[in-house]
């Protein structure tokens, strides 16, 4: 008899492995699974591979082995049923004799869908819920809102000073934040499947675009660098166009178009760097999931701002976001928000 | 015998004392004391009464009466050995034959110095430095700064959007905050014995510039309220020059000469409200001691900036300043800075 509070704990590990694949995963969603044996005993775990590899049961079954017999299989992600490039989940957890199937959240795709159904059909017992809001705001968040909006989840970063400034007034902007700040970008860069910038950005900074290590080495995650670049202004020197990673030019006409074309490329979780002029065009559009804000410690008095025009007039129009996070990186601040509409957070007034 | 625990926990509470009177002692500061008899009980304690009342020792000696004697004193401050509008408190300590005095700070000026010296000539025991640095950062910490530099201490407050705007583009700036950071305003204000606005802000939104508590009734706290107007712009209508509380408008060049101003009326602790034309005159003269940011997480995309032209080019040029602490208050994130260079707080890469 598996004990709910060991299935609990198996689902706080399937959660960890999930957030462990984070941005490798595209166009799969980054899952994590423990099985349990038929005492109990956690006899096997496994993450969802690069496309292409094994997802995040069969990796959990293929360890298990004998052992997953009338045993527990706990999943952040309803079992799929259907095959792609590897076959369904569900027939894996049905060979190997899974007893029971605990999911924190039912596939929200019609064409994956249908694995609890076929579960139990075959006398398979299937809990769907536990942990279900962990699981929708942690690793699955951005595939999630990818899959529903068929559009990449859309990360905005920047770098301000306390008075907004994004760069000086004579365009130097290296470097805005200390190094605790840099390298948090970099391991943010890690977890998304593409990094876009405007023109104006690729052209003032010629940004390299790569998830670097502390010591400046390339990381082996290479998101796809992207450069909006309508009117072809980009030089073939640029260091985008290096061969440290992949990278688009796109001329697409809006946000929306851009990120359709991404789609299409199996992007899922987009990081958009800006600058001003580009963010301004997402906000506009509504097209921003999340923000995540590096406010460094400086006044500048001049330079260009954050954000570009977003035809707001009034105070009362203003976009309106939702703290969710706020911590000290080095000698930095970083803000997490989201747009208030997407928001679920009710205003607290806590000592952080 | 007192132990040394019984005098670091009235050390404690006579640092309590003193911050529950920071704005109300000005030009005098804002001391806290507490007397243990000669066992070590606590007999009386007292803080800073308004100008002409008594100072924090005598209370603390009136209450404690004939159990003073061969008691401890224990004082934020230095006792003063001058007569100004009260007696000497080194005299009120012999008088009351006390035995041991313990102080946190040494008292920085020429004329109140020497009680030390005049208690241990008289024979009495006398420490100086428990709990010192509290002492310095806490209460005292305005007036220690006002008497040093003889000009009052200056808190810069600023309410902006996370683009770093004080107003829309159509001028509206109310509210950028939400209540709780407004009432935290008023808090502050309290403590203040001055608030300052340039002529633009006063003229833009007509601010009462009161002390105002959550119901919006005006509170016994009234600071001298100070619209810089050199150009004589403040029309007699102006809503500062109601009965509420008292008003300045001053015609001073500079923030050096209105500061002087200020100091020869008692202002010892000064709240700077902007707007940003006047807040960049007082950083460019580096007469800014702490910042309390309230950042709204909006976007506006256009408005009047934090703070005007600071004479900035490059970004290593950038006026830097440390973050002392961050909190949110309501949907809202205080920052509370002061310039590096008067900064004593290292980097930290710490979770909060
Ligand atoms: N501190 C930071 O976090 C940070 C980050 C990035 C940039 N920056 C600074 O920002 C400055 C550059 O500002 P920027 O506004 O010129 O940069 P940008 O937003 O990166 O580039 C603007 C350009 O993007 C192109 N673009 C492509 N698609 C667009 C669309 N749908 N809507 C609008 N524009 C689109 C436009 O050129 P085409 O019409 O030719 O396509 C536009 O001129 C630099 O000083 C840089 O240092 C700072
Ligand atoms: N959100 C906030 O926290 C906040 C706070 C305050 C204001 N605001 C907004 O800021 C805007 C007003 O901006 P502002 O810059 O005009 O306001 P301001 O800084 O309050 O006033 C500027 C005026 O102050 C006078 N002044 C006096 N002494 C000065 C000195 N030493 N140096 C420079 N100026 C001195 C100048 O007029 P004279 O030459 O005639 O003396 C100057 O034009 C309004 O939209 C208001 O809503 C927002």
């Amino acid at each position: 008899m598996t004990a709910p509070w060991a299935e609990r704990m198996a689902m706080a590990r399937a959660l960890a492995l999930g957030e462990s694949v984070l941005g490798t995963t595209s166009p799969n969603p980054p899952v994590g699974a423990v099985v349990l044996a038929a005492d109990g005993t956690p006899v096997g775990e496994g993450a969802t591979a690069p496309p292409g590899g094994p997802h995040a049961e069969a990796a959990a079954l293929a360890e298990a082995g004998d052992r997953a017999r009338g045993g527990t299989a706990v999943v952040t992600l309803e079992p799929c049923a259907h095959t792609g490039r590897t076959g369904p989940c569900t027939d894996a957890l049905l060979a190997a004799g899974i007893a029971r199937v605990v999911v924190a959240v039912p596939e929200p795709t019609a064409l994956a869908g249908g694995g609890a159904q076929r579960l139990r059909d075959a006398g398979v017992e299937v809990e769907i819920g536990m942990e279900g809001p962990a699981a929708e705001a942690g690793a699955l968040a951005s595939w999630l809102t990818a899959v529903r909006e068929q559009r990449p989840y859309v990360v905005w970063k920047a770098a301000a000073t306390l008075d907004g400034r994004v760069a000086a007034a004579d365009g130097s902007s290296r470097w805005i934040t200390g190094d605790a700040a840099r390298e948090a970008v970099h391991r943010l860069r890690a977890t998304c499947d593409a990094v876009v910038v405007g023109s104006g950005t690729a052209l003032t900074d010629d940004p390299q675009l790569t998830v670097r290590r502390p010591d400046g080495s390339t990381a082996d995650r290479r998101p796809l660098r992207v450069v909006v670049d309508r009117r072809g202004r980009l030089p073939a020197t640029a260091r985008v166009h290096d061969d440290a990673a992949p990278t688009l030019v796109s001329a697409a006409p809006t946000p929306a178009g851009l990120l359709a074309e991404l789609y299409d490329r199996d992007v899922r979780r987009l990081l958009l760097e800006g600058g001003p002029t580009l963010a301004a065009a997402f906000l506009r559009e509504e097209l921003v999931d999340e923000v995540v804000l590096h406010l460094a410690p400086k006044l500048l008095g001049a330079g260009a701002p954050l954000v570009g025009d977003l035809g707001i007039g009034a105070i009362s129009a203003a976009l309106s976001l939702t703290v969710v996070d706020v911590a000290r990186v080095g000698a930095d601040v970083e803000m997490r928000l989201r747009p208030a509409l997407r928001g679920d957070r009710s205003d607290r007034d806590e000592r952080i």
